[in-house]
């Protein structure tokens, strides 16, 4: 097949790239039009180099992959300790909202009215800052989705679904005892673990699910053996998350089937829990299961699910640490579901910089606490992260670029149809998946001594996650380098 | 009783303070010796004050004392938006190491070649920045205890303990594996959180301990009901903490008893747990128990149960998230236990400003992993807070203010002796028994209208918890407000 990609030369031109009849490489990338990127990766050393080899830890060195230069990175381009500069679509898992060095952040964090905040971290549950309120409006407040109008900030993504979670047990107690006021046996039989004070309540969660690895949350995560070997856990249902097939508008009667036997397993299983003695009380899930293998659902699925959460009495909490923040190309993943009513909790991390959920009013707080719940220098830096993406129309570009790597995806997948399938995303949220685990490897790092840094997920998945400035001149810089990894594995 | 204290002046001179014959009134306290710090506190309205009370936030507000304007804050003197300004002796629970905007910090964070670790947070866990070694080696790694050189940092306290815990478990379940190979049966069965992959293991902890609210250190935790109801939990063996009488010097035969009692009561435990099929992996205790009512242990009650640990293959985890950073007098308070095996984990939080845990090179730490581990703008801080200890000799400070605050109290238990008692501490990790819970309230609360934050902690205690930047001083303009509320209450 022949590769062929359009786009908008700076001028608003519409270009076919690469020119009709040549293979799908290009000598030079459009330049960038921001002037804190880069033009393109540049590569001095096979990587990791030999000062990031030379370099020790006396942290678990285990997973390190290389030693960053972070004062030299720049909007999508992170520059390692040998010099070498990669564009950088795995963002620190998913973590950097508007690349490295924002002009606009690093203004911000020069202002010397901001010096406090970074000196003072408070108890924000007892001593919030004079300045917390409107913070909080400007950043957080200001994309609640539908139907909820408070927020708890939280130090990270684990903590966030750890209290969402303790915030379901208490709203479904609350309701078991019809008031909110704790009976003798209860207060006495908690101190020692014991029910009815600490009781049997379960959180429903998915095969290939990942909601954190603390004790609570690792009891819902289910997306690889090693994080959860060893540490014990409780005995909670586990649905099958729907596994369907891509591209999802050529499948949808067979996508419809799977997820509605899913959905019929998920109230099987809260029927079967609530018989078992240890029910329901809030059902957890992804939008779009990321370490599980970006694995997507419909619509009509969420929207089901939620109306089966209503209807056996269980809260319903979206978890969007990973897709919160616009990489979808909206804030929140669940708005691409329509619904006014979406989730009792959202909860998020990662790209808002700090943690917290969402809450519906009935998921009453007011025993949700630890010393600093939060840090209010992360909210800071996220409303001008919030201003930027606004000032650059930031979901916009997402669309459209996540529009090019898509269309990209595709061609390259129909270009090594025994190497490359299920090309699969919303916005630049995107994957593909490899033939085998150890292609898939050998391809990333490949990738990587190129100029390109990328993320795995699930067994063989490719995940793609780069921040909110990377453009459409992005993807063609990436679809070139990664064809050229792939035709030497072909 | 005739109320007396002796101090130096600034010049050296001894001071019997108040003159004899006086009761313990002092018309002005000595001045501060440090530019950044209040000469006292200085009230103009009720705390909460009507701009606080005005103020709303969209979190959770049950918890909230008042507004705080950090950016007039100072020293030991924290400032709300009311304009009053009140003598910090609680410190955001314990968690602010120097003062308020110590001038060291406020210059770190004005240097521009700081920009970078403020606006780009990684993934330590895989892309660590160029300076991280380095400032761990400044920071952390100059601290280590004793056995210890090897460290992780986490972003809060309860994921520190959480990933201990984790740790723990890891390695007892190699130990008895006999090797680090998971079987075919480990890998499915921990996917469905069933043994033996998720094994049933248990960690044994202490009444009145708190180590977290996140799931698996709640289930360690048992200080307040209201912490622990409704959430479910893990079953799980709770050992009583010796119920010391204070002075420890006094008691020192009866003590000893009750510390047997206890010890007897550990080894019990942990045999009966291991006949229940949920085998103790760890044992985890903090120095001085502190939400639980700073209940105190001796030297040797802590020597024999880590030999009791290492007997029945434990490992033993000590929680100096709310102890540690020098407010015992020295950096850890593990420490004054005088051993140089003195624990296999140690976790920190709070005045070290990023949480995290030290630990023995047996237990591996090559799957403790998540998004964050931890944040370099707080690894910064803490290099710097440490250049301040030294230079200022604040563990000294510390060990001569907390002979003046504990001998205060000594003398003012003696004065009430229907309201006081147990007075007890270590450095300037002070408390003091109230007579009821009521008065105990009642005592913070006019304290804090006469410009003195205090906290309670257990039943009916007080706790003092400065900074490390808390003078003799400090502890006069205390004493003589505490006295002034305990003679309107008598």
């Amino acid at each position: 097949m022949q590769y062929k990609l359009f786009f908008r030369s700076r001028r608003g031109q519409k270009v076919v790239f690469p020119p009709p009849g040549c293979r799908y490489v290009s000598k030079a990338a459009p330049q960038a039009q921001v002037e804190f990127d880069f033009s393109g990766p540049s590569m001095k050393t096979a990587v990791p180099g030999p000062r990031s080899q030379n370099m020790s830890l006396s942290q678990n060195v285990g997973a390190i992959n290389f030693f960053c230069n972070y004062e030299e990175s720049r909007g999508n381009y992170l520059v390692d300790v040998d010099g070498n500069r990669m564009l950088d679509i795995y963002t620190q898992i998913s973590s950097i909202p508007i690349g490295y060095n924002h002009p606009a952040l690093l203004k911000l964090m020069s202002n010397p009215n901001n010096l406090s905040t970074l000196v003072n971290r408070p108890a924000l549950g007892i001593l919030p800052p004079e300045n917390f309120p409107d913070k909080l409006t400007e950043s957080l407040l200001s994309m609640s989705p539908s139907g909820m109008t408070r927020v708890q900030t939280m130090a990270c993504g684990s903590c966030s679904n750890e209290n969402a979670f303790k915030a379901m047990f208490i709203w479904y107690r609350n309701k078991e005892r019809g008031h909110n006021t704790p009976s003798e046996e209860d207060l006495s039989s908690c101190m020692v673990n014991q029910a009815p004070g600490c009781p049997d309540l379960s959180i429903l969660s998915f095969m290939g699910a990942f909601h954190g690895r603390t004790m609570g949350c690792l009891a819902t995560t289910h997306s690889k053996a090693i994080h959860k070997l060893d540490v014990p856990s409780f005995d909670w249902p586990i649905a099958p998350f729907p596994r369907l097939q891509y591209p999802l508008e050529e499948f949808s009667r067979e996508n419809a089937q799977e997820e509605a036997r899913c959905l019929e397993e998920v109230e099987d299983l809260i029927v079967k829990w609530r018989q078992k003695g240890k029910p329901v009380a809030g059902i957890v899930i992804e939008p779009i299961q990321a370490e599980g293998g970006d694995n997507h659902a419909s619509p009509d699925f969420f929207k089901s699910l939620r109306n089966i959460a209503r209807k056996h009495g269980c809260a319903f909490h979206v978890d969007e640490v990973q897709t919160g923040g616009g990489a979808t190309g909206k804030m929140w993943a669940h708005e691409h579901w329509g619904m006014d009513d979406p989730a009792d909790i959202v909860s998020f991390s990662k790209k808002l910089l700090t943690g917290g959920y969402y809450h519906r009013d009935e998921l009453q707080p007011y025993r949700i606490f630890n010393t600093w719940m939060g840090d209010p220098s992360k909210n800071l830096i996220l409303a001008e992260v919030l201003n930027v993406i606004r000032r650059e129309n930031l979901l916009e570009e997402v669309t459209r670029s996540g529009k090019a790597l898509l269309n990209g995806l595709y061609d390259l997948q129909a270009q090594y149809p025994g190497m490359l399938s299920r090309a699969r995303g919303q916005g630049t949220f995107c994957a593909i998946d490899i033939c085998d685990d150890a292609t898939r490897n050998s391809i990333l790092l490949k990738a990587r001594d190129k100029g390109v840094l990328l993320g795995g997920c699930g067994d063989r998945s490719i995940r793609f996650r780069p921040s909110l400035v990377f453009k459409e001149y992005h993807v063609h810089i990436f679809l070139n380098i990664f064809n050229e990894v792939l035709a030497q594995h072909k």
